[in-house]
């Protein structure tokens, strides 16, 4: 795959909305799946039984899993916990987690059953999924916790990279590769110790993970902090970060890959994203990426979501018709807008991979995200 | 478009879980849309702002619209009216109707608006929504009213089919034709007079409505004493009938094309349409045309939905991770499947075809829907 790129996620094993032969359609190189929600339900034993995540899913290309941490820390907090489990119903989540240093403890989201995830596990877990790159365990440090935590945390990750990584070589073939992540939260001195671990260990490529703070400005500076300090032999990834303003500022720093449900997810809600200069070009609200094609000014509107993309959805539907199926719950509008906005991602990608072989990412960015 | 057929229910101008492309992978030459939901969202008018269904949806084949009448009725009936609003949520329809010689009134069920259609009004709209295909409004006369009512019913039925025609004739431009209905219940001598009104009046074709009767044995008999009454140089629609057993007794008796929502609507609970002949092979239940793939015995089954079919489904997965799919409320199991059951359909039927031209209808009625 070319870099830089970006991950679309297929959280169960499935793009909500996308398949496959879509994916490809629209340019896709990689995509990842949630250990979580995979051990949760089908579980590993069962994924492995249909032939793995590549046979499965029918996806020959690369494919990234993550370690399971994420979700089961995020249960603490209900919000999460409910796009965690694709639910909206209201219902908050109670499933309490517990760390140890052998662990994380969670429940089912399913059937409450109680489950430990420790470092082997989660690589034993990864192993059965069956996709190329993996991750070591981690605890994803919430942001609102105090420096104090943040390192001991920080630490006890480190300690569970190391279980991981011996876990990981104990039963490795040459199919897979993974990655070491990068705690410390919002703290300079935390993220130096954290790249100073993970390249001194044998990771194939390093994730920058943890709280990236409160803010935009926040987030900025601690990519642009510890993405420097990380060898730069290792490919680098940024999790859960997506926003096309983001990817920017990433890319700018030496980020590699980037993943997030952002752009599929914004597609259920009838967000598409949209290039600024398009939007500038026709007046359009320029303070998301996106446009909302619930909103009324839309309705008779005959041009495609975006002129000059030439996306399957593009290329056949206007923006009236799919404001339309939004307004009448027509699932092929999610279809419709999720296709465009993968699309989109893979196009912006490709010219952000263009832009820096010819020097032009200034040029591109304007285009992009538009005037500062 | 090929005869005999089978017309797909894209009822709010979308498929639900197919877009055109899809379709037209599937092999479909035909669909439909329904009149009555399109008058109440997004309006006849706007779907004309928006440049006619074709335009709307981008297909370019053959199209046709029902008069709208159905689903008026229909909504006396909670149970009914439910599937037709697309909902499921256990609230009744008390979507009130009352008939007169002038039209059907009715209230929309997103806003509760009061609306009148007239046979003026339904050729109209039809007209606008820009179908190929029309069809004159007619009460569809429930099941369970006297001989004495199914009779007046027919009778204005066959007066707003002339005021359909008028209203039809007055503005007709070349590019669409219009259907007449055939009514009159389940009792032979009022099927004999309104076969006889169809066919001296001038209209392109015909469409059998109204109660087939409440079992199989009386449909059969229905369409069989029916078809035989009409014109043979107009093409024959069966209203609302698609089981792969309703189409082999109905092409034996004439009918030219089908449609329902049941292979899509199946598709949405799991239900994969398979070959008698390969239910058999595999010693699976043959009380139904469909598996059920939520079915606990392919959780771990890696076969396809049907090893002899060559849908994109059926190419690229497994039965265990349709299984898993639907178990996990993933959105590509409905896409999967409707994308399976609109092949199934399109091949049966191109099956039926090659039969008919070969004289070899015995021997695909046994393959598809196996021995008496």
């Amino acid at each position: 795959m070319e870099t830089p790129n970006f991950i679309f996620c297929a959280t169960k094993a499935a793009i909500k909305g996308a398949r496959t032969e879509d994916l490809l359609a629209a340019n896709t190189q990689i995509i990842l799946s949630n250990t979580y929600h995979l051990f949760v339900q089908p579980g590993a034993e069962r994924v492995a039984e249909l032939g793995g995540l590549h046979k499965m899913m029918n996806w020959n290309g690369p494919m990234f899993t993550d370690s399971g941490g994420y979700q089961i820390f995020s249960l603490g907090y209900g919000s999460v916990s409910q796009e965690i489990k694709g639910k909206r119903d209201g219902r908050r989540g109670n499933m309490i987690h517990r760390i140890t240093e052998e662990g994380a403890t969670f429940r089912s989201y399913l059937n409450g059953e109680k489950h430990i995830l420790t470092p082997e596990k989660s690589m034993d877990v990864q192993k059965k999924l069956g996709a190329d790159l993996v991750v070591v365990l981690d605890e994803c440090t919430p942001f609102h916790v105090e420096k104090k935590y943040t390192a001991e945390s920080m630490h006890r990750s480190h300690r569970w990279a190391l279980r991981s990584l011996k876990a990981f070589e104990q039963t490795h073939d040459g199919r897979q590769a993974v990655y070491g992540i990068i705690q410390g939260g919002v703290y300079s001195d935390l993220r130096q110790e954290s790249c100073d671990f993970v390249n001194e260990h044998p990771f194939f490529a390093h994730a920058i993970g943890g709280s990236l703070g409160s803010t935009k400005e926040q987030m900025d500076e601690i990519v642009a902090l510890t993405a420097p300090k990380l060898r730069e032999d290792r490919p680098i990834h940024l999790l859960g970060i997506g926003k096309v303003r983001d990817i920017f500022k990433g890319v700018r720093c030496g980020i590699d890959t980037f993943d997030c449900v952002h752009p599929t997810r914004l597609a259920r809600h009838g967000g598409a994203l949209v290039p600024a200069h398009q939007k500038a070009l026709e007046d359009l609200d320029m303070s998301h990426e996106h446009i909302n094609l619930r909103n009324a000014r839309f309705a008779t509107d005959l041009n495609p979501i975006d002129p000059s993309c030439e996306c399957a959805t593009c290329r056949t539907m206007s923006r009236g018709y799919l404001h339309y199926l939004l307004k009448a719950g027509e699932l092929l509008a999610l279809q419709a807008l999720t296709i465009h906005n993968i699309f989109f991602m893979n196009r912006l990608l490709k010219s952000i991979r263009e832009a820096i072989a010819t020097d032009k990412l200034d040029e591109a960015e304007e285009y992009w995200v538009g005037s500062k």
